[in-house]
């Protein structure tokens, strides 16, 4: 194969999990409207649309795998395509999540999942999250640490939000919604804070791609 | 280098691996006991000991790709390679899993988290999931689809078990506990339902390694 072939392809992987990382954005997005309104054909759609997600995930680890054992890459490509077997990985669990969601939406049917106190908090929540896989796609792109130093600071938001949310489920005097209510708000602000989490994820193997150096991992959340 | 010395290095790096998936049944099975029997100092050994085992998996990231940087590998030494990439992130993770487990029996000390009548429930999770990450340990050594299949009827044990202790807490006429306890309940059933979902996935990894070809995703369970 020749070099710049080689480049053109190393090139498609890189875009291809931003582009990726976009549909997970798109799919918790419509998740989110799905558990807000109790939309069960966007609920629906979500779970549908995920194959796809699935499959561009297994080509790009196929890609990948291609690229190690047709050519020996030189050690900033290998670095690309370290990161992209990782990266691959962060972005189909991103996919699960919003699934997750969607289908946690679906379950309670024609009901809304979320009580109304909390669904300003899912809404940041969902906000933020779109926002996270957002920024991871272009970092995929730019491989500008600053870029994915941003991850960290949208990060901190929904660390914020998940704590509120539990601070509501968890106070003796407000909550009033019994314990299944409170077992799918805890489940779903779950849901949102992991996907941020490999949002993070994301950003830190495009630091080790760009700079050879792999940043700390973050420290585990508390739950 | 050598072409025996990379076989060798290749030989320790799946050992490695195998020994931090023994590590991560260690840290749940310590887990385990402290939520149940409300054992302080035993969270607080399994948090400390994490500390080791996210070591020796920079170490292992480490080796897999100086691995691949110092010498192209052939096919099969570059799947098993590849699959240790994966593998890594799979049992980091476990170990994180059973650190979550630690937290919440420390954070409800000197209480134990978990009432009574779930505790015979978790007893089983946990033994489920100390054998299936032997397991995944040993498939790890024997690269052996058979014995990796052997993961996903131990998962579909987890699963029952997973269900059986949504059923109790849901159950409106016997749950009694109030709202804390059914949340932590949950959170701790999902870590050990995802636990055990990573160890089939350490067995996914390694047929692929053995064969070439990766079995289906397992479906993305309901919550």
């Amino acid at each position: 194969m020749m070099r710049t072939a080689y480049h053109e392809k190393l090139a498609a992987l890189t875009t291809n999990l931003s582009q990726i990382c976009r549909m997970t954005g798109a799919a918790i997005e419509s998740a989110t409207q799905a558990l807000l309104r109790a939309d069960l054909s966007r609920a629906e759609q979500v779970i549908t649309d995920h194959d796809r997600i699935v499959e561009l995930c297994d080509q790009s680890q196929h890609d990948a795998f291609d690229m190690l054992a047709l050519q020996q890459p030189v050690a900033g490509d290998l670095r690309s395509i370290f990161a992209a077997i990782q990266v691959t990985a962060d972005v189909d669990r991103m996919g699960a999540l919003a699934v997750h969601i969607a289908k946690i939406a679906r379950r309670r049917h024609p009901d809304c999942a979320v009580p109304a106190e909390v669904r300003g908090c899912f809404a940041e929540m969902g906000t933020v999250a779109v926002q996270m896989s957002n920024t991871a796609s272009e970092v995929l792109l730019s491989f500008d640490p600053d870029d994915a130093s941003h991850l960290r600071d949208e990060d901190d938001v929904m660390d914020d939000l998940h704590r509120q949310l539990f601070s509501l489920v968890l106070d003796h005097d407000e909550w009033s919604h019994g314990v299944q209510k409170a077992v799918d708000v805890v489940l779903l602000g779950r849901f949102y804070e992991r996907f941020a989490d490999h949002a993070v994820e994301v950003g830190r193997r495009v630091v080790f791609e760009a700079t050879g150096k792999l940043p700390a991992q973050q420290d585990i959340a508390t739950y």
